[in-house]
């Protein structure tokens, strides 16, 4: 919420465009044309089944929305509805406090009022995060309704991780060690848990699987958020483990009231042949290894993958030479490419993209986390010879607000 | 395309942000982000019936996909094929002679080859400029595909023009005059074209529409771009001649070959029920007249419209004291909005906005036309760690590029 009034203040997200009159030109006189851009309406948010404090009530899709001018309504999210209500009032509260006109927070609770919200002639726009099935239901019924209505769900993602050889022969140990802790990281409950781990057949990665079964299999068992969330870690588990290419590596059998860690291993044949169970996310502490026969076999079972938020390569510098051409196939895959790092931490900052192709996210061109995801619920409204009375502040001459403004093809703070 | 090489050069579409680490944050580190904008793929884009020259083939579509780093595939519009391959031919000789690789432009001609494109897995995003019917089939198709695409459809809209009380007093057989010129202009085939005009019972708009009946009965006939849609115009007549509500103010009977200019007179009534027939543009040189009351009536009848391109008021300074509070209507329900000007003018530059809410458009988020058209085509990447000698050029802490970024929350061109 405070990056988001940062954001305000620099009013850069305005993206103000002035183009002054010339009444001279020929053939045509150009008339004064001024440009910024304005919330798009009602935005509809469902609250995600995971980080119930930081995202799912107040998070970026909320922040985000309000930061452009948009009144929200959450639908608070079934697994942690006290939590969301607490969350609610203390927006209430701020909201009061500063001032803000009423209504613009609301929340509301309970089985099948999502449909009715995204169908509301009102709402103008949808945040979502959860699963693909989900996010996509609500796609359709967006994309249905007389007037159709942008949604950006951030729904599936498996995280690619790539293994290159000189790392692991360099620090197979480490490597194997910071992996498992970011595969079970809040119990495997982020979006961007690493769900997909890629190497090149060699000693040193027969000797990363062998010490990722020995780490992971000693991973205690943890809590889930909710049972529904449990429920279904035990069935993408069952899945895993009854399909004929995938062999079960790591992990105590599922079962009671806590997420047991696993580890698999998977042929590359599936991959390639686009085997849908390795495209889909399994939310918990699990995670499924890959061997490749060489670069050329690395570089297909990427380009077989679906669309995700994040792909990483875990190298060192002779790798970063031989692997360079892999770097434009993750940027054609993903929305936040890393390099020796693990993705499960998102930082919220200007630069952050928490997005990527679908299954992703359902529109490449958002971001739910950080300040660009402001974009997703502003339009842009073009005011042609307004007398200077009737400009947004933004655009009048003076440029009161001392915003960066695109006058006449400059970038530039001066007044005109 | 200059305008576009323009943007490339200045390098602001690049959209480049960069966090830089801070190794000793606590209670984690922060890692290096830097982030920037990409094409998001192949993009088909359905050619226009109106603009054969400016707008269908290398108009504000093709050029911004390009721009984007987005390879193109256009559908010839069927109104003109030959048109559209002497245009394509001139554009094949340009990635020719600039080295662009082959098959970054491309055309299609025939019927039935709009659905197979849009539903190819490889397109990425759609540009579509036609009638409402034909866009929101082409987004229904795109958000049915495995993987939904974005679309951006520029389809319909009436362009209403508010004709104030004072500016009619002062300057009211001059208005008349424009206004028949701009609903004539080009024979009435511009998306901007007046369709609805407002105005105040009253001694002069009673003046004004008599002398529109006057001036539109004279004007003649005039040539469509072809016989698909002189047929819709036809039609579109009837349409209003039928209906009880409406009156036939001026214009021959329309028939033969050409266009007959028309004017009509519709009961306030008819907008305030919702009557879909004064939402629907008629693609042509006629336009409608409405009477209201008051202010009061005025703003009910704004606020039961439907999305526009553009929204114009005829005003003098009084107008505008007096009418203030129509402007926020007015930013709600258009994407341009004028104050003494006529809409058919569009003016190709960064402040233009050619869009707006639906149905105008199919994303009131994106323009067909001026510089900002490009952001339909990109989507945002980041890069975690990232070597320099990986990063994109923007994103290097030299910035060879000379771009203006976003470094730690402040815009500069400074390097590193």
């Amino acid at each position: 919420m405070r990056l988001f009034a940062k954001v305000l203040r620099r009013g850069d997200f305005l993206g103000a465009r002035i183009d002054t009159a010339l009444p001279e030109r020929q053939p045509l006189p150009r008339p004064d044309l001024r440009q910024i851009k304005i919330g798009v309406g009602p935005v509809a948010v469902f609250g995600a089944s995971n980080f119930p404090l930081a995202f799912s009530t107040a998070g970026g899709d909320t922040a985000s929305a309000l930061a452009a001018g948009c009144s929200v309504v959450v639908k608070a999210h079934s697994g942690h509805m006290a939590t969301a209500d607490f969350v609610a009032q203390a927006i209430e509260r701020a909201v009061e406090k500063s001032n803000m006109p009423n209504g613009v927070f609301n929340m509301i609770y309970g089985n099948g009022v999502g449909e009715p919200l995204v169908k509301h002639p009102l709402i103008q726009a949808v945040g979502f995060t959860g699963s693909l099935r989900g996010g996509r239901a609500l796609c359709d019924m967006a994309a249905a309704r007389p007037q159709p209505i942008p949604v950006f769900a951030e729904m599936s993602s498996i995280n690619p991780m790539l293994m290159l050889p000189e790392a692991l022969k360099n620090r197979g140990e480490k490597i194997a060690q910071d992996l498992a802790d970011s595969v079970v990281l809040g119990c495997g409950q982020f979006c961007t848990n690493p769900g997909l781990i890629l190497g090149i057949k060699s000693a040193e990665f027969t000797q990363l699987i062998s010490n990722l079964t020995e780490i992971m299999g000693a991973k205690p068992a943890q809590t889930m958020l909710n049972a529904g969330t449990l429920k279904s870690y035990t069935a993408g588990l069952e899945h895993l483990t009854e399909h004929q290419g995938i062999k079960h590596l790591a992990g105590n059998t599922q079962k009671g009231n806590q997420a047991q860690p696993q580890l698999f291993k998977a042929d590359v044949e599936l991959l390639l042949a686009g085997d849908q169970l390795l495209q889909e996310e399994i939310f918990g502490p699990t995670t499924v290894i890959i061997e490749v026969e060489d670069k050329a076999q690395l570089i297909q079972a990427l380009q077989s993958m679906n669309g995700q938020l994040t792909a990483t390569l875990i190298a060192d510098e002779t790798d970063l030479t031989e692997f360079a051409d892999v770097v434009p196939v993750l940027e054609e895959k993903a929305g936040r490419l890393l390099i020796n790092g693990y993705p499960t931490g998102v930082e919220v900052c200007d630069a952050m993209v928490h997005g990527g192709p679908y299954p992703a996210t359902s529109d490449a061109r958002g971001t739910s986390v950080g300040t660009l995801a402001i974009d997703r619920y502003l339009r842009p409204v073009c005011y042609q010879n307004y007398p200077q009375s009737l400009l947004p502040e933004a655009l009048k001459d003076s440029n009161p607000l001392q915003v960066l403004r695109l006058v006449n093809g400059e970038m530039t703070k001066e007044a005109i």
